[in-house]
């Protein structure tokens, strides 16, 4: 608590769960002055925390007890539900933020049972690693509670990260935190494709990484405005580039890479998507139009 | 030539072809002060640039005649090679810069042609809009002739974009951009099963942009560190994350998009890749490892 003049004392917390995301923000609401408790299976791992400060729980019921915050970051939502169940006598009242990655079906589960207890359940996903936790960097999506959200980012914005909020529905959180993976992920498999194809010219991943990072850069700017088109359904690519273009372009590099020996699996799929866009007679409309080739309902 | 005190007389400079990207190149070449040669196979699309100061040419003989630079953006290759072709007894001595995109092979042939009749080839592949021609966000992967590249970047850093020579092979170029442009592509194919997700939540593009874009800003920046792996063939995963736990959170994205009635065809080929990495003994190693199982070569 040194170091700081707080207006009103800070807020206690329980951290239950010492993996990487847990230890680092238990250190930084330490760090902040919060009287901290943590609870881990293998308690060893709270070691040095304790020697920081914190104060370790015996059981899971002391720990949810010991704070009106409690913050649960373990492996997955079968291993949340098992750890929380011999302190559902505790929950009442108590602020339960689970930062858990999950689907949403477990979620919604894990929110009943613990607002059935008497809980202000939030679920929330972190966009950090433990090296950005509490830095400008890292932000949390949440979902559940409006009330907890409001509560608990007075203590979580500056020790794990920025919080949004998704909505009351405790599952928008995980079905936003799956969205914007899935764009990640997108993103690597054209990583992969783009480093391969490199590689087949003598040219390393260190270097074409270089101008690959500085376009991506630019090109995620450009997703808000491909987002418009999709939600109006207004495809007319005054400000954007064409199905044409891009079957063109996408199609050329696919073509130039299969006798250098890059596979063109990965992005094959969206070539597909692009050339149906085409025979459906949409080619000048703006390459976001090839959502409507995707989406099945 | 208004405006500017330049030191010496900024260099005469054609292009040939005037889509937007060459009229917004000849635009700032005619506001830098350059006396700036025109020419276009519809002569109309030079008529704003004629009332702004720019020169028509009446052939292309006539427009590479004029400059000892001349930079060509047409469609795409064989539309530059045919419309150079009546230029050849021209080129001797000039610095030729083609900005039109292609793949490696026309590359090398134009390539081959333009210095056989005595020019300085450069081919530059450009990573701009037209709105943010000669800005600093833009910037052009140029390769070819060194000296063409020194000379020709005076002039074209500020009019088009910051210029990084990738390589005297002619091709390099091409090869880099269609490397750059794969990964913006996978980031594309990840944005729509993104965006399908989140809408059969209700969620609108608009709302999860927010934080994908965040989110992705951040993806970015490990490319780097992915590269670095790849480049060594060391798959540690101390500073990434493994292979399993992508596998998992790739795998349970999929798994809640289909019942959902998001098809899973354009990501599944990259849990493809996790799949078999894990099937051969990787799954704690770090996920660019995923690049073995694509290679081919």
């Amino acid at each position: 608590m040194s170091g700081t003049t707080p207006t009103q004392a800070p807020t206690p917390v329980t951290v239950i769960g010492l993996g990487n995301l847990g230890r680092a923000l238990a250190e930084a609401l330490v760090d902040r002055g919060h009287p901290t408790t943590v609870w881990n299976r293998t308690p060893g791992r709270a070691d040095a925390l304790v020697a920081r400060g914190a104060r370790r729980a015996e059981t899971v019921a002391e720990a949810v007890a010991a704070s009106p915050l409690v913050v649960v970051c373990v492996l997955d939502y079968p291993a949340a539900t098992t750890v929380l169940a011999p302190a559902a006598g505790a929950l009442a009242g108590r602020t339960l933020v689970n930062i858990t990655s999950g689907t949403p079906e477990p979620v919604r589960e894990l929110a009943a049972w613990a607002t059935g207890h008497g809980a202000h359940y939030l679920d929330g996903a972190v966009y950090a690693v433990p090296q950005t936790i509490g830095t400008p960097e890292a932000f949390v999506l949440y979902s559940g509670s409006r009330a907890a959200f409001d509560t608990a980012r007075e203590t979580l914005d500056p020790t794990l990260g920025a919080g949004l909020f998704a909505g009351t529905d405790p599952t928008l959180a995980s079905v936003q935190d799956m969205a914007v993976l899935a764009a990640m992920y997108g993103m690597f498999a054209g990583f992969f494709h783009g480093v391969a194809l490199a590689g087949t010219a003598g040219i390393s991943g260190a270097e074409i990484t270089g101008p690959m990072t500085r376009w991506l850069t630019s090109a995620v700017a450009t997703l808000p405005q491909f987002a418009r088109e999709i939600d109006t359904a207004d495809y007319d690519a005054t400000e954007t580039s064409t199905i044409d273009i891009n079957r063109a372009g996408l199609g050329a590099i696919l073509t130039a890479g299969r006798p250098r020996g890059v596979d063109d699996r990965l992005l094959a799929p969206l070539l597909d998507l692009f050339e149906r866009q085409a025979a459906e007679g949409h080619g000048s409309a703006s390459l976001a139009r090839a959502i409507e080739s995707f989406v099945v309902a």
